[in-house]
């Protein structure tokens, strides 16, 4: 099924919309000149041309894509083709209203922005499913075009009765019957009690928006109703002919859908990322734009694409900074470190009008190429025509870090100690970043990945137990894993149904303690956990912990670190248990970075995991890409100071220098035979 | 007309929802057997239960509550019953949406949370009345039955039409002509002007808002509308043989109602008490604390119920902080300080799911009694069973501070000195907190309230002057009283139209000036008062004051201390007048809580008031119960260090040590016959 | 076409309601009294007295405010009469819904409030016509009549479809053909392509708000819409036989309307001012108020009126601080000084209910003449008095700052370096203080002004360039004019659409250089400017520099200053070109306020401009008026310490003393023949 993309050398390129200018042939010759000269081989075309596709309704006009597409791969330009279903022409809006999306009032918005449409509505999908075949039966076969990028950054969500309809059919193929629902959901409370499936109602502020299950369960709904979506679009694109493989472009840490179901439905994942370089340590910018390669890269364990990044300053944050000197390319090379198998810009020419026309691009509204960016991203070029055998190689990771999207929800969603904040994604990224900073390559998983192949697997605030995940997690414990559970684990079930009989549920003997309260910290307050004296991990350090402190009754682990103050000084905050054949740890409270930085440090040793450098200076990021010859060492100095990292034994350099120190925003690749 | 509730012994309990597990019957039993380990002599039953009493319109399913109250009775747990209209059935909703809320821009919410209901729709009315009515008559005589708990926490408001009609209705019979409405709205300002009560519409952000006395008419009509419905409800009851006495929970502060209009309508005030202890210094939530049971308890001057209280951590503050031990004790010994019979619980025992699943309870999602938790629960049940002869008792109170709802509601709608905020209601707890530490009963009073009692009333910031309540304060001080009146007072009649001729209007004689300017204060900004040589009080402190600074001409007073900076520095900041029999202050600007504190320490001495003890410490609470043998003194520390309190003469104790010194959170409780 | 006022006298007084106290003649009559006293020679009346005009459809009652007018006529008090459009009668919003706006939702808001009204509604243009007819047959020759006031503060707009479609005819009427609005827009950007005209929507959150143009266009319309609205206002006053000036007071910095657009259709320029004096420091409210005082000045470049000031505290900010003694004084001469012939306040009388009963009066709810503010007023009436000779008289100014209403909008509206906030306002203050400061008279002009009259102009970020202003800046500077540019400057034209080929578009030969980069700094961060050695100006100042940093590459030009760091340091902030017979000035960052007045003390003795006075200290303030014989010399002192300004040479005392020193807030006034 999954279509395999063979492309042979690194992607670079990007979005580009030559409908923009169809009345300046010179500006479009001259844009394939400064192509070539920039060694970009590749651009997305179509992403919102409809109105230029379909003018007016079942009219449509494709020359000019297939003439771009001629001239480009004349110059050995391949061509990502995009469907134009993220923004529909006025027309239709006017003609057809019903593909416009309703609000959580439940009034229909009007024809403007992009994404406005209702995922349900059979005209938009007809019309859509027109298109899209169309296009497939034109240019789906050009030699030039080498993937689809269906619609554009897939998201929000419409509640008109058509798709309200779906979800009421999408529950009733869930739970069967009413009476399971009402039982899951715990609608008693409240009486809230449905007699019939046709009683239920999308969330909305306007009515319920509290009974967290509904909630929940919309959010799947819209999940899979955006993939139902996909998957009609890409229906037309086989039925036009295309065997070619699909993509869609994903989002940072999006919190509308959950990607991991993308993984059946897409050939390979691709994603836009726009990290907010300089405006703290480029070092900690680093760690959160890593984390999200890497979970990218996690949904389907596969090299995935750089979809979009800028080549200059955004338009669109509250601050769009300039790139320093140097930014743009370690950047790029941070996403193929981290598995990309592209670096692709939006965008490639600058719009001359409407929204976006200051966003960043390779060429500019001055339109010459004696600019400081069209530089840079020259020099990008060829540092990926230098490095084209890394392309298509693996990563391995010996670490995860569970990081769940229908977890976050719940979380998110919880009426509990802390509704201003309870810090998930915060927590995962404190055990991402120390995981990595041991040196390791890190998987970023969901509760749906199996766990086997890892020798760490931390799963912060594991709050929902989907499908008997404490089972998977006991087993991976028991066959020799080291596992780091942390407070806020195991309170419910997938439908956010607390679990009786104490907690982490299922897990109380694995850990050897149960929960009894947690406190919730005020954001001036805190406390810190001292070491045990004799800990058999040998922790020495205090550290500090806010937001949430758990208080735990021991009945069966040793207690590394106990709290420093208030009522529960002297409480647990680190135990430890020795189960089966591996370990099980369990941190009571949301503790600083410094402590997990110790921690891993003990503990990545204990479990016998070993980092391909020994010893990682701060701010320098390390990872490992192999193929089934070579193993390719990527280090990469983030930090202000220039850092030294001498060349381990074994390793010739394939990009950079051979000097032991590396500048800062300075890039080395090494390399040796497997 | 109003019943007497005689229980004999403090009620120990609270809300508890058996219908949530009427499919565990072995946690049921295990609940009861709980309670009665935790001395629970009391639960609240049916709030919310709608959906189980009648799942389908018309078929009625009572048993399961009957075998509950049958259940709780034999081990002599009573019931409070509740009528089940806080929310109403999905079913309901989708065949009358008419009796679901329309919101101020006139739109119909749909079906969700709970109170979204219309008070004005018949059928609505009619789906209540019928539902009491049958409670009544199925379980409203059963022995283990106490009390009526009217829906629950009344609040919110209805634009419908129906409700918009009753408006009208309402309006009609207040003002009788439109010409009178006209001239009391002053409707000619921005040609407002009505031709007839039919053109009026409620106030709403998308039509008129602006209009004082529409806003404060419409606030006045929903209390009516509300206070409607609670009489259909109680009307139901009757109408089904009950006799019982009914209450309705209120809620700290709210400012949707006016409670002193419940006073009639209610038996027993209850209301329910959620202070965020460990926020901010416990001394300070005590004040504040003390203050709302104080109000409470002033609605009717007799014992009131607090009917909701959590014995652990909420779950809907931002942040939810775990009650440190003994908390939960000296905060239930509070409620019974000031005058509550009861210690009731929000809930006994924890929803499994929806929105409030993570509340303390008294028995957790664990389920067992070897929970911190129970065990405070348990000391509350002891403590309260030593103190059962102090239930019933009254208290009498020898100062009043005047906080009326409709003066605030006026306060808060002005276009003056300060909009973003006048700190009216922190006015008045400034000057109920110094006449506390006094040691005094201080009553919390509204302007129907009558004064002949009291030796000294506040009546800070009175800008509203309700039907001639200058006569009630000029009288009071004429036979005798201490009257404190401050800056913006007496600017406006009940229709909130200004009084012409200077203010404070009718009594710039009794006071002995007129007010000329006020000047309001930046939140950086501060003026500060100076004692003059020889004031009659002895004053010789300097205190600070903020926010609202007015300029007085006096005509016929003592001027006790001066500003001390800006263009009126030398101007006057208090002033005194003998006055009849009595004594009238005035203060002219927001004086600092110190202030308070030094002048109320004078002028109780200088009104001949005795307190109970001769020195209380900073951060201890003392009030004083009585029937009419005994008097019982409640000293309760809420400082953080200890306090010494030596027993006074004549005194015995009834709860706690004889030990000189109170540990913080200690309460003593000591009694001697009248 | 424009009528010529002729008052002889300044006018003094204000907007009276009398309509409110037609049942109390007491009062009206002792209201004269007062004015008298109070120098009071001017009322404006009707605003808002629709509902008392007309009580009912087509039933108009006149004959109270011509009693009126007699009245105060007799007592040689002027009347400015005001059609009462503002606000409309409950009658009418009931009858003709159509009469109120729709909101940008598309849903119809309910009666309430003021100018809450459609401009296009058939049936509200045909009852406005027709009461401002019969308003200017029955009064509009009245002798005690002198000035026409339309409506009130003119604002807001309607999204209803009469207003929709005449926005269509509009952009039809500006584009001709959809392929021309297409075009200018952009529309190809995600697919907003239009068919035809009649698929154009207004903007709205719910659709679209994004299409930069569109919005703009939006606004211009609104503009060309209130101002339609108005030319039938007074086509109605001209066919009721009254041939009287016409006014409408505009606001402060008004960003609904350009005011620019208002030059031909008003025969008098009036507004209303409320500075919020005493937030900060008073010099620096004095500089704001003057700015906007000049803005609307250069409007007609004639005496305007201030139509309303605040006599005491408003009531609608968020505090409202009483005005320190002769804080009004100074306030209302500041008005005198830059070229009103008024001093008119809201209100005369204080309303006794509603939203504004709070707001300052010279006769408040006491209703004495024993206040300090009327004391104040009568001194502001006295000095009026003593000035007469000046009413009348002009401003020339050598200098001006460009503040263009359509260039702010494109500004505020962009997707751009900093969305948080551009500082466009702010920049343009900067330079209009600066100059303000060297003692020079300051035009604030729009882009349709003519620059050939001045020496110096800034035109700070002038980020669209409409119909080739780029030419006008050009010629200016060729013909010898100092011209002072920014950052941020020559982007776009007219539609938001971005030139090509470099910026500042047009002028890169002027300027000597083009922009390349610009870099957005987050609030926390600086820059500085480091003068070069030798510069011709002689800066040897370092000075910082925030928010927008712009990166230029220089082909020919004199770099004066360089920045300091970040990886831009070395490269130029300020440049210098001779142009023509004059000279170019570039500042490339948003520089602090001192850099600007070393640099315009510099520049303006370079253009060889001569000032009044040789000295003017920090905080004081010097404007000129003259008329054919006279000049009038206004020098006030806004610091908080006294200053030295000694009478210069020439000029004799007119108003105030003739002390070397001038008090905080005083002011004096000097004369001399030419
Ligand atoms: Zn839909
Ligand atoms: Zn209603
Ligand atoms: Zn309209």
């Amino acid at each position: 099924m999954a279509k395999k993309i063979e492309y042979g050398r690194f992607l670079h390129g990007g979005d580009y919309n030559p409908e923009q200018w169809l009345n300046r042939p010179d500006i479009l010759k001259k844009d394939i000149e400064y192509f070539k000269e920039a060694h970009i081989n590749t651009v997305s075309v179509g992403i919102f041309s409809w109105a230029v596709l379909e003018p007016e309704e079942g009219k449509y006009n494709l020359d000019w894509l297939e003439q771009i597409i001629d001239n480009l791969y004349k110059e050995r330009i391949y061509t990502i083709l995009a469907t134009p279903s993220g923004a529909r022409p006025k027309w239709m809006a006017d003609k057809y209203p019903e593909v416009l999306r309703m609000d959580p009032d439940r009034t229909r918005r009007f024809f403007g922005g992009r994404h406005n449409h209702c995922y349900t509505s059979p005209v938009y999908r007809e019309k859509v499913h027109a298109i899209d075949k169309l296009l497939s039966q034109r240019l789906g076969s050009h030699p030039g075009v080498i993937l689809w990028h269906i619609s554009n950054e897939f998201g929000g969500e419409c509640y008109c009765p058509l798709c309200q309809q779906k979800f009421r059919e999408w529950l009733k193929e869930k739970y069967g019957t009413i009476e399971k629902l009402n039982s899951s959901w715990c609608t008693t409370f409240w009486s809230h009690t449905y007699n019939s499936f046709d009683q239920i109602e999308a969330p909305s502020p306007k009515g319920e928006d509290a009974l967290h299950a509904l909630n929940l369960d919309w959010k799947r709904f819209v999940t899979d109703r955006t993939l139902d979506f996909i998957k009609e679009e890409i229906s037309a694109i086989r039925e036009g002919g295309s065997e070619l493989p699909v993509t869609a472009n994903l989002m940072y840490d999006y919190n509308g859908l959950d990607y991991k179901k993308f993984r059946d439905v897409l050939d390979v994942v691709s994603w836009d990322n726009y990290p907010g370089w300089h405006k703290k340590e480029e070092y900690l910018t680093a760690i959160d734009a890593g984390m999200q390669h890497d979970l990218m890269r996690s949904i389907k364990k596969q090299p995935f694409l750089l979809m979009e990044s800028c080549p200059s300053a955004t338009n669109w944050k509250p601050i769009n900074k300039l790139k320093k000197p140097g930014m743009m390319l370690a950047a790029s090379l941070q996403a193929v470190a981290h598995g990309s198998d592209s670096v692709l810009y939006f965008q490639l020419h600058q719009s001359q009008g409407a929204s976006e026309k200051f966003h960043g691009a390779v060429i500019d509204h001055y339109g010459g190429d004696d600019t400081r960016v069209f530089k840079e991203v020259t020099e990008v070029g060829e540092a990926l025509v230098k490095l084209q055998e890394v392309c298509g190689s693996q990563m391995k990771a010996p670490a995860a870090v569970l990081y769940d999207r229908e977890n976050n929800w719940a979380i998110q969603d919880v009426q509990g100690p802390r509704n201003e904040n309870m810090f998930y994604t915060e927590a995962v990224q404190k055990q991402y970043r120390a995981l990595r900073e041991q040196g390791l390559n890190v998987d970023v998983i969901s509760m749906e990945h199996d766990l086997s192949d890892y020798k760490i697997v931390a799963a912060p605030m594991a709050y929902m137990f989907l499908d008997g995940y404490e089972k998977q997690l006991r087993t991976f414990a028991e066959n020799g894993g080291t596992l780091v559970l942390t407070y806020w684990s195991g309170l419910v079930d997938g439908t956010d149904k607390c679990l009786l009989g104490g907690t982490p549920y299922g897990l109380m003997e694995a850990v050897g303690l149960r929960t009894e309260e947690i406190d919730a910290l005020y954001d001036w307050e805190e406390n810190f956990g001292i070491p045990e004296n004799g800990n058999h991990l040998g922790i020495t350090g205090t550290y500090t912990c806010k937001n949430l402190c758990e208080l735990v009754k021991v009945s069966d682990a040793e207690v590394l670190m106990r709290y420093g103050k208030d009522f529960y000084a002297g409480r647990p905050v680190l135990t430890h248990k020795a189960y089966g054949k591996g370990h099980v740890y369990y941190v009571c409270a949301d503790m600083e970075q410094a402590f997990y930085e110790d921690f891993y440090g003990r503990t990545v040793k204990e479990a016998g995991v070993q980092a391909p450098l020994e010893f990682v200076p701060a701010g320098v990021s390390v990872t490992l890409r192999e193929n089934e010859a070579y193993q390719y060492l990527f280090i990469q100095n983030f930090a202000r100071e220039p850092k030294a990292v001498p060349v381990p034994a074994g390793y010739e350099v394939l990009y950079g220098t051979e000097k032991e120190v590396l500048a800062p925003l300075e890039t080395r690749i090494l390399k040796r035979s497997k």
